[in-house]
C-alpha cells in the first residue's frame, strides 16, 4: 500500500459548513474558530464566500469575516464566488486565493446555478481572467463529479473534458467534489487513474462529502493513487441540519485520526481541532456528524 | 482494485446493537426485526447471546427470542457465549452455531473477562469441545485485534501467534474483532497479508466498529485482501447510547451502499433493510449513527 508521507488540509467548516446552518453564526464566533484553527496548525482556511446574502444569509458577513481574521502570514486564507461580483467583492475584501467550480451535471447545474453547463463554463473562464487581472491565485474545480442526485452517474469521458476545460483556463489547482457523497472508492481509483496524469503539474484537490458513510473510504483510495491534498470541514459539518445525523463534508478530526495512524504528517493538532469543534457543538445545540472530535484524547499523536 | 464478487454478511444487530441500548427491547419487536432481516434477504443472523441476565438484562430473553424466530431453512441463525454455562443454554435452546472469542490484550482480557488471556483460551478451548459434542458449528474470533483502549498497538506475532491457537482448535470460522474501531486501513491490510495464507481453508469473518469514522476505509482495505465475510449492524446500532453520534458496529445499509456500487453482490435489499431500521429509530427515539438507512430510496439497486 503506497501512501503520501504528507497530506495538506483545506478546512472548508468556516464557509460549506456554517453555511448550511440555520442558526445564525455570530461573526465574532466565525473568527475566533478561524483564529483557533490556525492555532491548531491549519494552514488554508476557505474562510467565506461572497454570494448574495439574500441565498446565504449566513455569510452575509463574508467583509468583515476578512477584515477581523489575523494576518498571520503562515496561513492561506481562500474564499468561495459564484460570479463576477463575487469575484470583485472578494478582491476588495482582500482575498488573494479564489475558488470557483461549475457542475457536470447539466440538470444540477440548471437549478443549482440557473444555466447551463455551457454558459456555466463560459462564465468561469471570465471569473478567472478577473482574478487574474487582480493577481488572485485561482482554484476551478468541478461539483458532482461521482454523481448527481438527478443525472445518476456521470459519464468518465464527460469528466475528462471538462477537467481538460478547467486545465485549458491555467489555474493554480484543480478540485474535484463528490457533493452528493455518491463516491465509491472503485470509481475514485478509475476517474484518477485516467486524471491524474492530466494534472501532473499543478495540486488536485479532492472534496467528500460523508452522505453515504464512505467519506474516508474514497479518501483511501485517493490517497493510494497519490492525493495530497483535500477539503475536510471541522466536526463533519456542512450536512443538512434538518437531517439529524446526515453528515456534510467529511470531517477534519476523523481524517487527521486516520492520516495520522498511518504515519501520514499533516502538521495538524487533532485535539486543536477538536476544541473548535466542541465550541461549536455547544453553540449549535446538537450533536454533529465527526466522530473523532468527541475523542481527541484517544487520538494518535501528530 | 480487485474485489470479490459477492460479500456475506452477518447481522449482528440483534445481539451486538440491542445489548447496547438501556431502553429495554420488547421480544417482539426483536423477533419481528429478525424477521424482517431474513425478508431482505439477509442470511447470518447473530439473533441474541446466552449471558447472565445480571450482567445484560437486554438478553434476558435469549431463550424466547431462539423459540419465536421463525424456522426459515435458509437462514442461519448463530448466538454468543461467554462461558459454559452460555454453551449449554446455546444448545438447549437450539442453536446450532455458536460465536465465541477471547481477547489478545491482557489488560482487556482482565477487565472484560476477569481472567489472563491464557486462562481464556483454556477456556476457549473447553468451550469449543463442548461445542462439538452437541453438534455445534463454532466460530471462534479475537477481540482488541487492531489495538486496545487500554493498551494501545497489539503486536503483530501475539495476533498471528493468537490466530495459531484459534486454528488448532479447528474452528469453522475465525473472526477479527476491531473491538475499539482503533484499526487503519494500512493496518488491515498489513495484518491480512500475513493472517490470509494461514486461515486459507475456513471463513475469515472481520467484525469492524465506526468509532472513528474509518469502518469503511477499513472494509474496503480487507475487500482489497479478499475478505468476503463482514459483521455489521442495522443502522450501525452498538455504540453507547449515552454518547450521541457514536457509532458502533459499521452499519449495514451502509456497507450495502459501498459494496452494491463497487457492483459486488450481497442478495440483500438495501431498502428491506433500511424499513427494520427505521421502526427501530421510532422505538428507541433517536437519530442512529448509520447514515444510508435513512437514505433508502437513493440507493444501487442490488
Amino acid at each position: 500500500m503506497t501512501l503520501p508521507d504528507k497530506v495538506n488540509l483545506i478546512e472548508v467548516g468556516p464557509r460549506d459548513g456554517f453555511q448550511a446552518e440555520s442558526k445564525p453564526i455570530p461573526t465574532d464566533l466565525k473568527v475566533e474558530t478561524i483564529e483557533a484553527l490556525t492555532h491548531a496548525g491549519i494552514r488554508h482556511i476557505q474562510v467565506t464566500s461572497f454570494v448574495h446574502p439574500k441565498w446565504v444569509p449566513q455569510m452575509a458577513d463574508a467583509e468583515e469575516v476578512c477584515r477581523r481574521i489575523p494576518a498571520a502570514l503562515e496561513v492561506r486564507y481562500r474564499a468561495l464566488a459564484l460570479n463576477q461580483k463575487g469575484v470583485e467583492r472578494a478582491h476588495a475584501a482582500g482575498i488573494t486565493r479564489l475558488d470557483l467550480s461549475v457542475s457536470v451535471s447539466e440538470t444540477h447545474s440548471q437549478k443549482n446555478a440557473n444555466v447551463p453547463v455551457d454558459e456555466a463554463l463560459k462564465n468561469l473562464k471570465e471569473m478567472v481572467n478577473l482574478a487574474r487581472q487582480e493577481d488572485m491565485e485561482v482554484r476551478v474545480g468541478l461539483q458532482c463529479v461521482f454523481g448527481c442526485a438527478y443525472e445518476g452517474p456521470i459519464p468518465c469521458e464527460r469528466i475528462l473534458d471538462m477537467a481538460e476545460e478547467l486545465l485549458s483556463m491555467k489555474a493554480d489547482m484543480i478540485s474535484l467534489a463528490d457533493t452528493t457523497g455518491m463516491a465509491n472508492p472503485l470509481q475514485v481509483k478509475q476517474l484518477l487513474s485516467q486524471l491524474l496524469p492530466m494534472t501532473e503539474e499543478i495540486p488536485l484537490v479532492l472534496h467528500l462529502h460523508d452522505t453515504r458513510g464512505t467519506g474516508l473510504a474514497n479518501l483511501t483510495a485517493a490517497l493510494e493513487c497519490g492525493v495530497n491534498w483535500f477539503d475536510t470541514a471541522l466536526a463533519g459539518l456542512g450536512g443538512c441540519p434538518f437531517i439529524p445525523g446526515a453528515t456534510g463534508n467529511i470531517a477534519t478530526e476523523d481524517t487527521l485520526y486516520l492520516l495520522h495512524s498511518m504515519g501520514i504528517e499533516t502538521g495538524i493538532d487533532l485535539a486543536g481541532v477538536a476544541g473548535c469543534s466542541q465550541r461549536l457543538e455547544q453553540f449549535l445545540g446538537r450533536s454533529l456528524p465527526g466522530k473523532m472530535y468527541r475523542l481527541a484524547d484517544q487520538a494518535v499523536p501528530s
